[in-house]
């Protein structure tokens, strides 16, 4: 069977050694517009071939679609065009609805399962490809009474080898909530930056900080060149978040002197801190008592 | 040597497992208003005994405060005012200027040393406290021409025997930077968790959140009745980096639409990582080099 993936990035590039190592491909083709991150994936062994072209990859099983979401946008068209009839194209884009839009009516819109595996690192490029990126986490699926029955079951087969559980949710949806727990949160990190970073004395600042810090500005290690389309397609999602954000920074800033008022809202925040170790312990349970 | 310990949580329980460790102590004397501390101390060998008055504490060679800024603020001067006139006095205190004042002309103002190690987790509690906390970090030592050389000398030679190097600065100074890289942060993280427990499908997107989030988030378990004063002691330093905060985060929502405007401030956040990488590098290579 063969596996296309084109965007040899992070994702991709996770996806691939994964397939490799769990033998699920007889051959991994890849496709990118860098030469460098082609030369490294061929080098190490995360392809086996490279192609040129959308057409080259038309007989492949399954198409992976790992680039930017403004290349997928103008691109995937192109891709459903080149494609082979039961070839099954999927996407990790973090953001759905313009895409959808972009599949809409599309002759073969049945063969493009829309995805978003919540996983990734600020990290970019091939040479930060890992395995086992995505096992135990979660694979959304929008607007799944748009793909195919066996093109959902195909792509929920190999996500599910990769450790991979599935959600269903409509486009929209999806990028209200990743909105708020993914695209706020990096804007965050980058204004964060930035605030440290036009202060004068940043340097210094940088090297009196601690662990804490550096989980706050983590985010901010992330690609211009991924990130910023990502804000450009989720803009009205993500725009409201930041609004709501405000209000919530602007009930902290009045807290500041008040130290019952601070207390409130500090114990507030850590109920979502709390619930997400529930979350994790109960994930942690399961596997225990699926490994015995 | 006998070492006192005022507040036996995360911070007080670590610096105690580390004098333990490495034999510094003949005794370690170990208070707290929490009957639950003091119980898990002695039964885990954290600390050998307990006091239940400053006064009992008086002929210790150390005494360290690592109790909430509000209580340092309210007892300095009594603690200052009970001790041997040898006893060494240093804090770990996350803001430094309101102490400073609340000290500012006692008769043993030399006997302080006013101390921000900067590590810690976003846990509490002595049950929480761990081995080696310390080490590798940064100690900041404020005003230290207020202290006397014998009593610098001292708190110098335990916490390096802890792992940390000194820097020194103002206390104003000191709760200006910090302002910046830990009370800000801290800021960001219990609004951005406020924002998400205030939208109406709050545990659906928990449920889906990715190790990005967790990231975002992990600040906003801090406790509140330590945080709390800590903010209302720098209220404002920390009231002007919010402000800045939300200049750059406004400048980020103005940009979501327009991608190469993203793009530029993204690239401007990324020196910051960039920066704190080429830190970490280097400390790491100071310390391949020191091993050898």
């Amino acid at each position: 069977m063969k596996i296309a993936i084109i965007g040899l990035g992070l994702i991709g590039g996770s996806i691939a050694k994964d397939i490799k190592n769990k033998n699920l491909a007889t051959k991994i083709i890849g496709l990118d517009r860098s030469r460098e991150n082609i030369n490294y994936a061929l080098n190490q062994g995360i392809i086996d071939e490279v192609a040129s072209s959308y057409y080259e990859l038309s007989d492949s099983e399954y198409i992976i679609l790992t680039v930017p979401v403004n290349v997928i946008k103008k691109d995937i068209c192109d891709i459903l065009d080149s494609m082979h009839p039961d070839t099954t194209l999927f996407d990790v884009a973090s953001c759905k609805s313009e895409i959808a839009k972009a599949t809409n009516g599309h002759i073969r819109r049945k063969n493009y399962v829309s995805c978003h595996p919540m996983s990734g690192t600020e990290f970019s490029g091939p040479e930060n490809a890992m395995t086992n990126l995505f096992n135990g986490k979660v694979n959304i699926i929008c607007d799944k009474e748009l793909s195919g029955l066996v093109h959902l079951n195909k792509v929920q087969l190999i996500l599910s080898e990769l450790g991979m559980e599935t959600v269903y949710m409509t486009s929209e949806v999806h990028d209200n909530y990743i909105a708020f727990i993914s695209h706020l949160p990096h804007v965050l990190a980058f204004a964060l930056a930035n605030t440290i970073v036009n202060t004068k004395d940043f340097e210094k600042m940088l090297l009196l900080s601690g662990g804490g810090f550096k989980t706050s500005i983590r985010l901010a290690h992330s690609s211009a060149s991924m990130w910023a389309p990502i804000f450009e397609q989720n803009k009205s999602a993500t725009g409201k978040a930041i609004d709501l954000f405000i209000d919530e920074l602007t009930k902290m800033k009045s807290s500041l002197s008040n130290c019952s008022d601070s207390e409130k809202l500090i114990k507030s925040a850590n109920v979502v801190t709390i619930k997400l170790k529930e979350i994790e312990n109960n994930k942690h349970k399961k596997k225990c008592y699926e490994n015995n």
